[in-house]
């Protein structure tokens, strides 16, 4: 059928197509169906949205996109004809039936997931299939390749390559920061890359970005990383596993995180790098995306499992999540508390310890052992910090970089106890919601500085955290909720003693 | 957050704000996060699409139905703040995990629907989550009511009120323009809802449109079916549990239709006209949607105890389905078809025996005895047809109507076999197809016209069907569909007989 294009400047990030209904009906398609569109050769498919405005009969409107990628004038007749929906419809509802998907039909599907073939609507039916069906390993390595395969992949000329990652979902956990410098100053290669915070209050990309640049390249993170050992880049400009993206986009609205998704979406864009030895971090307690120990050892199973399958040598350790590393939430906060450990500051000691327990795993994995006492090595001789600053230098910042130098918000409140006691909870997801209401991570001075962690002693009037903010608006919101939900409580007794982390072999 | 309106003229069905994505990470949220956005005392919740243009910095761009909801002038300040998703999200999560809904988190969930504030990607995952994990019949009864009451009801002055429902799937199912008159001419009420096509060649609604109107209001539904015993009603126009329209649109372009939502669909609108008796006919065979005698027989028991849970008394016809009822399938060509028979036609047997058989169990309901004989004599007394022509009249159709009267397409090729044998296969789907190439419904003159039912014997060169349509292109589409699929087949023996349809009473 001939209509005449008419351009309509949005883009909503669907190929979206704007018909009349009987225009629709005509065509024997109804809204949320697929039209070929044809213009002098060049051709797209397009997702029906039906109006009673917008254009008028024998008129098709095309959004942004989808008009550009054809090009006709405006007005111009184009043919336009039903397409069918992409078979990944039909393997989406494999899924949803229960059904183990081939190699071919996990390749097909994350090729039009990364293509954006797929609607919000077969995004999401993907996603929770997914969260209640699942895949067992042999879909998860089949997954994770295909995810791989759709992006950029990164071959250095060094080897081996070392890499680490944390699960996330504990706040404060600037580990990164200090890890990667110290296995660089023991002369071996870790090129790191990180996301930015979806729902937390920093990632590990926006507390680097605080004093260098993380949106590299792949070619600039090759070089830098074979040239000093170590980086810090932001993933989402190496465009690895880009699938990744367009599938968080329809888990992050309904606060989802399937389990083999997960596992994929890490592993993919460290077999991306090719890593040949990856440490892998599981914050487990209380509001961490993994609250029991023995969902932490399923996580621990399947990663190593998936890694060997995959060809990567893989580590966990399963870290205590109940309460915040350290005392620093919040970028620039987050920034100088790392920062002034490879100083050679003495606390706070969990984010000392975690650091060093972690870098040790990731030695001994490739040597053996004595990693422990390497890693401390290097964190209390200097050359950590040496290093650190080498690899800041690489990425565009300041070679001589201080924590003094990292301006935090210049707004801030005391946030005091009302009771004599002892700190027996901290409320990882609330200390997130004040951070973030202060203004984190978008505003990269604010934040939380905790005073009291979980077992001390808290005297009545004494200080339990303070807010950080860059405007007074923020950091009143922010003290307006944090009175409301209570972060912290506060009793009489400590109950029981946790480990702070405990290693993970199989 | 103060930013300035900018009106985008487009509407996609969802309340949408363009935000850029630094004045998203200013506010703290991301895309398809949602806003609350006030203007002089009214409030509209949308939900956030970023972009890297259409909005500058500073600016929010509201989509058709969200600006004209607060109206402010283009430009002008209005408040932004980051709203929290709706607890439905929560319900559809917890329906995600496997766990029973309370009937107070089914209420906010469905109006939350009906109210269209849940999110493409919410909606997805309700039914993706309904159809893996369903519901329970105590679910099903509250999701039912809740439909009821987020719409219009009808209070009919006479009762009982009757009613009749065919779960469809099966192509040429006219039964409703002769059930209809039959049941009204013996004396009793049955005002019929009945819904368009949205997969299939016609809908009773896209049928009864050929002769008469469909697009009544409650009140004049209400007057004729008080008046004349029998209406033929588009449900559309009524605002019935309208959350099932909601629902549908994310439904049909996954091709599911989860158990629990397809009862509760059904039944909502049975409940909001207050029906007292209901037969329900299920098409059971290959291509409907039922293909197996148990999956049947669970539609006909969870309707039957649904329907007694809502008080209302409910029979199950179990239908052979597997090829099309009778011969015509197609608006005008299933109008002519249903006529005729009205007007005394013996033929097709298929059409009147399944008539017969379901107007005599639905009478049965009501008078005990006696229904299959009493449907008979309407039927060849003539006061069917009287009854029929009163309908027509009162819906605002031509009250002399004659089958001859209606019009088929212009435009007819002949199907015909390339062997002899017996047909021992004709497939829905495929016929459906063909049908809607051929412009069915839209072009209510389109369809097909079998020559050869299942079981006949056929030699080589004779007709198997006929394709109508209302121009040459889509005739000459619907041929080319017809010999790529092969709706039919032909073999040299009959291997089994099926009754056509066999009686449910529990």
């Amino acid at each position: 059928m001939k209509l005449r294009a008419r351009y309509i400047d949005v883009d909503t990030g669907e190929m979206t197509a704007l018909l009349l209904d009987d225009d629709c009906a005509n065509l024997g398609i109804r809204e949320k169906d697929r039209v070929k569109i044809t213009h002098e050769g060049s051709t797209v498919v397009a997702i029906v949205s039906t109006t009673d405005s917008y254009v008028k009969k024998g008129e098709i409107g095309l959004m942004g996109s989808a008009f550009k990628t054809i090009g006709p004038e405006d007005g111009e007749e184009i043919e336009v004809i039903p397409a069918p929906k992409p078979e990944s419809v039909e393997y989406i509802k494999k899924k949803m039936d229960g059904n183990e998907l081939t190699k071919e039909e996990i390749n097909v599907l994350i090729n039009d997931i990364a293509s954006r073939n797929l609607s919000a609507i077969e995004l999401a039916a993907y996603v929770t299939s997914m969260q209640i069906n699942g895949m067992n390993i042999r879909e998860t390595v089949d997954l994770t390749m295909a995810m791989v395969n759709t992006g950029e992949t990164i071959q250095f000329d060094r080897s081996p390559v070392l890499d680490f990652h944390s699960v996330g979902g504990c706040p404060g956990n600037k580990v990164t920061l200090l890890i990667v410098p110290i296995i660089a100053a023991t002369g071996h290669m870790i090129p790191k890359t990180s996301s930015r915070a979806i729902s937390s209050a920093a990632g590990t990309s926006d507390i680097v970005e605080v004093f260098a640049n993380v949106d590299l390249d792949g070619k600039t993170l090759k070089m830098i990383a074979e040239k000093t050992g170590g980086v810090m880049a932001w993933g989402g400009s190496l465009n690895l596993a880009p699938a990744d993206d367009v599938i968080i986009k329809a888990e992050y609205p309904l606060g989802i995180d399937p389990h083999a998704q997960l596992l994929a979406s890490v592993m993919s864009k460290k077999k991306a790098v090719n890593a040949d030895y990856l440490l892998i971090d599981i914050p487990m307690g209380d509001g961490t995306k993994v609250p029991t120990m023995e969902s932490a050892r399923q996580f621990a199973h399947d990663f190593i499992d998936l890694g060997d399958k995959l060809g990567i040598r893989v580590e966990c350790a399963i870290t205590y999540g109940g309460q915040p590393v350290g005392r620093a939430i919040g970028p620039a906060l987050e920034a100088k508390e790392a920062i002034s450990i490879l100083e050679g500051a003495k606390n706070p000691n969990s984010v000392i310890e975690k650091t060093i327990v972690l870098s040790g795993m990731l030695l001994d994995m490739v040597n053996g052992r004595g990693g422990e006492e390497r890693a401390r090595e290097m964190l209390e001789n200097g050359r950590a910090l040496a290093k650190f600053r080498e690899i800041v230098a690489a990425q565009g910042g300041n070679p001589d970089i201080r924590s003094d130098d990292i301006e935090v918000g210049g707004y801030a409140v005391d946030v005091l106890a009302i009771k004599s006691g002892y700190t027996n909870r901290i409320k990882n997801k609330d200390l997130v919601k004040i951070a973030r209401a202060a203004g984190s991570p978008h505003d990269k001075g604010a934040g939380l500085l905790i005073n009291k962690k979980v077992g001390m002693k808290v005297d009545d009037g004494e200080k339990l955290f303070t807010i950080y903010a860059e405007n007074e608006v923020k950091l009143q919101n922010a003290l307006t909720l944090a009175q409301k939900l209570e972060p912290m409580t506060i009793e009489g007794m400590v109950l029981a003693k946790m480990p702070s982390y405990s290693k993970m072999k199989f």
